[in-house]
């Protein structure tokens, strides 16, 4: 047990020390534990330094996670390494349930204050995956963001059409609805996927919406970004108002037409450009 | 050290129940303290419950500040009361450094990634509260941002020309200067501040720029987020590409025109419309 200890205690140092440092790992350090260094430590102290490291690991990918919320964060395609736990954690606690509550909160207390002229053209955007269904099912068993993104594997669970609603969504779906805002479903599926999503959807208690917009042929290769621009464009262009605005991808709110408020549902698990 | 402890958890349990939820308290609720149910409890449960209770501070007050630093919140006047606690410790701890040096590389390998011109015409835009300096030891006078924001007090504060330098903003500052970029330094303080805003700059060690901006007395009483959009558009209309644009506040990073990347840096303290 001990000395598990000190090979858990000397992986983790070594783990720490590469993953958030930007030196090389030196070959020379290649060698055996420094075992009678560390074996003159008692226990206790080497749990205190257990504990320190996960501290450390916790802060670092912390502030991981918040660069991803504020859209500071390069392209990046899998999660850092030493953050899957973390990440983990975060997802399958109550971290993820409580960020996705707040968010649907204030974009409830927001829709409510908007004054609707009632036109009919009063309109707010949900995005699909990771804002009104979830996938997280399938990150469970790929590693939450850790494993590259598998498009094959991927839209086999798609096909499934098993993706539950995010109920903190769900919520202010039917608020937005009631509020007599048009609904308009903004997702990056393929046109193809469509009648798979309606299902899905509607499974999920998704059960009216005005538009459900899905990457056609001509959309396909195009960033994130740009496909839902056009198709925000569009929308201003038939005389829309876009109110309000859902969605868990940075790419799914920037761009142009800005819509009036924009809301970041929480996503530590992948990024689209 | 027994009741002590009794009333601590009673007033946690209460102020828990009545910052996270919306309910008015009721009247009847102020009777005496439950004394003898609580009293049965032994010194450990108690223990437990308060660490118990910490954690669900911390953990609502995360929720919060993503909530802050993803751009979810409807505008706020301070932090929430609950929160004091933890703000305090994330600014005081390596929180903040951390996530402020996080924001710094990121905007660093991005400025080295972009092409620039060389026409005099590539340009970086930077806030300066919060951004290159921070106001922090005026924040711990003023309970991090739970004290209402008292514009007489501040200027009194930003009169002594004292603010610090926030490192890893300098350091972004000097690569991008150093990359050639044509640096603007864009802020809500008024024009009356410029002498000793310039000298404040200068002592912090931002010693070069090639605009400053201030607002003028036409530009007082408007949104920031209006302000320093027509900044920006009056740099575009001079011709120049804004690449990048720092600031701690959404509204100097949201509007038009747009830079082609913003980076957010971490602010839970104050919110500006």
């Amino acid at each position: 047990m001990g000395l598990f200890r000190i090979v858990l205690l000397f992986s983790l140092c070594s783990l720490i020390s590469r993953a958030f440092s930007h030196e090389t790992v030196n070959a020379h350090n290649n060698h055996i534990l420094p075992r009678p260094l560390i074996l003159k430590y008692p226990d206790n102290l080497i749990e205190t330094q257990l504990n320190q490291l996960n501290e450390e690991v916790k802060l670092q990918c912390t502030t991981w996670r918040f660069a991803v919320e504020a859209n500071n964060l390069n392209p990046w395609k899998t999660i850092p390494r030493e953050c899957l736990e973390y990440v983990r954690d975060y997802m399958m606690g109550r971290g993820y349930g409580l960020d996705l509550e707040r968010v649907s909160n204030e974009a409830g207390v927001y829709a409510k204050s908007v004054e609707l002229r009632g036109d009919g053209k009063d309109a707010w955007i949900f995005d699909i995956d990771e804002t009104l269904l979830s996938n997280l099912p399938y990150y469970q068993e790929h590693g939450y963001g850790l494993e590259i993104f598998d498009p094959v594997e991927f839209d086999k669970w798609v096909e499934k059409a098993m993706s539950p609603a995010i109920e903190a969504s769900l919520k202010l779906y039917e608020e937005v609805l009631g509020l007599g805002f048009k609904i308009f479903l903004l997702t990056g599926r393929s046109e193809k996927q469509r009648s798979i999503t309606v299902d899905n959807l509607i499974n999920a208690g998704v059960r009216y919406w005005d538009k459900l917009i899905l990457r056609s042929s001509d959309d396909h290769g195009k960033l994130a970004i740009i496909y839902k621009s056009e198709k925000r464009n569009e929308m201003v262009q038939e005389g829309y108002r876009i109110l309000g605005n859902s969605g868990d991808q940075w790419s799914d709110l920037l761009g142009s037409p800005m819509p009036s408020r924009s809301f970041k549902l929480p996503n530590p698990m992948y990024y689209i450009p």
